[in-house]
């Protein structure tokens, strides 16, 4: 893999990811397919929107189906049909968040399966078997992702933790370099702990920097904490990473946050939010968020989005799609998961056309102006 | 509309209905589409796999969003983005079925809709203004449905009324006649009532028949008799029915039943089974019905039919199908209803072929070898 840095404007930055199976533009949100589907899309449907790259998540593909099972039918992007990059997880977040904890351990975290308790370990090394099995594209490090709020020892332990996984981690790489086993086109991002503490995200930053990874992640956010609290974290962790590698802020966020870290210079980003709200029936559009369930759209003959260029807001009304949600048809949150995922797609776009332009803080000012107004429909 | 009797073998008829919408080949499988869309599939889906027209129900749309909103909005057509013709049913079956029922009289029927208990009524003029309100191609007359099993004096009762009912629709439909917010190029069915009884199956055509309509449906069916029933009710209807005009079997069936009552001379089905399969995870297949959740198909990376050309059998295996039906994943449930919507429209398009070279019986019975075979993988 390689990053190509094409043109900053103050601190946010146009690049370009080269991979085995396809150029990234930079800034880039990455759609999440958690069991190898980004939620009621066909991988067709991601490539009319010009997805550029889907995340999968290790967690969840290790208990169901199994990274065996993927290996052996071709691979996750065979399995799921998808022929672009496919960035893993590492499964921390989700063995700290979702799976019922036994047991943290130097050598990783004894949990049981959410779907039927079977007993199981992941840590650095089973993390990497598990995503070299998947064949993903980027791979990331086994982290410790600490709740929020966490005290300042709970925070400085996941760190160590992170820090010391990360050697580990690199130690299992180099041991795999001439492995044909593994596809070493893989890369491999490390990610950055230190909750909203300044002095420890640098210090976390710096020592992973020192071992050395192809890309770098803000971890620990999107974790139930303030807005200001999550771009502390994002602005102490950029300050001290490497221009000349990619970085991705992970489970982020609402799409005027997603602009305020591309101008803290992060350049990848995934969220559920287009397609969990879709399924709420809230769509994203220019003048905020609109919750199409209302009846206000009863008889509303107009697109989710005048002017929006997605299949839903050129062939369907907002009556229509009004209609599906109340009837509880699975066409309404498809047609809504459409046009959101479009949204977040089509916003990185224009941003990355205002970096390269040198407009990114008019941009992101006009957007917040009509996003954030307080003449939101809502 | 214009009805075109193309070829015969035996009593199976090669068809062509000619609508302001376009061309219908029968014997045609219409898809449902209760609530202006067919379950979890775009119009472009749709027509990517040939449907040549829908069905939608009058009772849903009256009940919600409301004929007059569709109506305001453009018409059924534009409300679903559906350029091919649409039959409507005339909310009788749903009436007698699904409603809370209030009182029935020679007028019609009081009842209290499903979704929010409001007083509703419907008769024989009402439907019909409901069904020109959407604006659908092929409208159904308003029938009384009797339950299975009904005795003699209620299947004739319901006869009698039916007849009835559709006296008065032909003056009403007859008053119109001028009327320009009524678009006349609508195709008008009566529907045949008499339960299993051949005696009352006869005269009720033959009344009919002697008002005098566009086409003829097979009303009474798939209410929960045996099968042998279902093809005596069939039989005894379509022995009295007119070559020049169309003929359905309302509501059936499983791609075997199709079959018999295309041989029976039917040329027009409806049913929710493809779809209503594809959301349990059953797939239709020329071996039989598959359920995908089984458990040996997790390593499975054939397609869900060897050979077929849905963009599911395509695409994606059994193995990539069965995990996303475990994990409760909608792709999952909208690949199966794709693949067998194709199976059923595809099974049509080989019975039209077949009739054409006068081979349908053969063609029958080497289908019905195979899907009904004791080798059926469940």
């Amino acid at each position: 893999m390689k990053f190509e840095l094409l043109h900053t404007d103050g601190l946010a930055r146009r690049g370009r990811l080269h991979t085995a199976r396809g150029v990234i533009d930079t800034p880039v949100f990455m759609p999440v397919g958690t069991q190898a589907t980004v939620k009621a899309m066909t991988p067709d449907e991601l490539l009319a929107i010009d997805a550029q790259i889907i995340l999968a998540n290790t967690y969840h593909l290790h208990v169901r189906p199994g990274e065996q099972r993927i290996r052996s039918l071709g691979g996750l992007h065979a399995f799921c049909a998808w022929p672009r990059p496919i960035l893993t997880d590492s499964g921390g977040f989700q063995v700290f968040s979702l799976a019922k904890l036994r047991r943290i351990s130097d050598e990783g975290v004894y949990f049981q399966s959410h779907v039927d308790g079977t007993p199981l370990f992941l840590g650095p090394r089973e993390s990497l078997n598990v995503q070299a099995a998947l064949g993903s594209d980027i791979a990331m490090l086994f982290d410790e992702c600490p709740p929020w709020p966490a005290d300042e020892k709970h925070l400085r332990l996941a760190v160590e933790r992170t820090v010391q996984w990360a050697q580990i981690s690199r130690e299992y790489l180099d041991a795999h370099a001439d492995d044909p086993t593994w596809n070493m086109d893989r890369a491999h991002f490390a990610i950055v702990q230190g909750g909203s503490d300044e002095n420890l995200r640098k210090e976390c930053a710096e020592r992973l920097i020192d071992i050395g990874f192809d890309g770098y992640a803000v971890g620990g956010v999107s974790v139930g904490e303030p807005e200001e609290h999550m771009f502390l974290a994002v602005g102490a962790t950029t300050a001290h990473l490497p221009k000349d590698r990619p970085r991705y802020a992970m489970g982020l966020g609402m799409p005027h946050q997603i602009l305020e870290m591309v101008a803290l210079g992060i350049d990848m980003f995934d969220c559920v939010l287009p397609t969990r709200m879709a399924r709420h029936g809230t769509a994203f559009t220019k003048n905020g968020m609109v919750n199409l369930t209302q009846s206000k759209f009863a008889d509303d003959s107009g697109p989710i989005e005048e002017g929006c260029e997605c299949y839903c807001c050129k062939k369907f009304s907002r009556a229509y799609i009004r209609h599906l949600l109340k009837s509880h048809e699975i066409l309404g949150l498809r047609l809504v998961s459409i046009h959101n995922l479009y949204f977040y797609l089509n916003l990185m776009r224009q941003a990355r056309l205002a970096i390269e332009q040198d407009r990114f803080r008019v941009f992101v000012e006009r957007f917040n102006k009509e996003f954030c107004s307080s003449e939101m429909p809502e």
